[in-house]
């Protein structure tokens, strides 16, 4: 039986911390086939939709958003960590398990009425995508989705994002934070 | 007259210190045109050769990356800056002005004789990809080349890559730091 994309994770026991399993997308970028079968299916959803900006988080989602970008051929929008965009920014802060965290997009970055497809590798407590769409949305776009290679439902991020209204598309799960 | 890759190019002045004028790609990237023409030039000069696997170097060159791995229907391996990257890694130190940093990569994301291709948004002293070009030679890969959207040729990095035996190609040159 051929791979699924999830075949290609590969899972690493104690990072970042002890008691963690890191699910590690890089073996599957690193395959062309699992890459294209991954980008391919992260669009079905989208086929015929009118989509004018690809937006990234910061870092792994930027391999996939370039990647999306440029198969529906629109353009690329970071969204970063905060004090790393050189121009004029809004900031969003989320919620992290210790303290809080700051995302940024600039704020020319997207265009009212615009609609905006959000990409990322993975779905955990929701705090990035959902801060993601709050800085897309206070742009004036419409986000027509969010999609992730991997959620971990356990963590409840597809829970808050579809309580902003979001529709949330994810490629596989995996138990365990 | 049409635009140019080096016209959607933004020049911030002070950041992130005052006296850099930063060249902010993130137009670039916006711009649906723009960037397709980015990525379609970036691949001029490998027309026709074998490459196996994009390598991006972290951060903007995981956008780059991702839509040239896509291109070319090839694999993507991020190198990534110290303690980022999840699994057994090999690590290259390289010089800042003050002080030095480390970039790291998998130790099995390249297989010897695998042929690679570099990409980053910017040469400046260079630092970053000749440690990016070390990485991927320890592992047995042969590096093609390295591709960059823009050189200031003022901070001698193309110099320092020549002086490696890797050919550079890059989009467009900014004069000043």
């Amino acid at each position: 039986m051929s791979k699924s994309v999830r075949d290609y994770i590969r899972s690493i026991v104690d990072f970042p911390h002890e008691g963690i399993i890191f699910r590690d997308v890089t073996t599957l970028f690193a395959d062309a086939r699992g890459f294209r079968m991954a980008i391919d299916q992260l669009l079905t959803p989208y086929a015929g939709m009118r989509i004018d900006k690809v937006v990234g988080l910061e870092a792994r989602g930027f391999i996939i958003g370039g990647a999306v970008a440029h198969q529906l051929s629109t353009g690329f929008v970071p969204i970063r960590k905060k004090g790393k965009l050189p121009g004029t920014v809004i900031s969003e802060a989320y919620q992290l398990e210790y303290g809080e965290a700051v995302m940024e997009i600039h704020d020319d970055a997207l265009a009212a009425g615009e609609r905006v497809l959000i990409v990322d590798d993975l779905l955990a407590t929701g705090g990035t995508a959902g801060a993601g769409i709050t800085l897309c949305r206070r742009l004036g776009a419409e986000v027509v989705g969010c999609a992730f290679i991997i959620d971990l439902p356990e963590l409840g991020g597809r829970r808050l994002l579809e309580a902003m209204d979001m529709p949330v598309h994810v490629l596989c799960e995996f138990e365990g934070a």
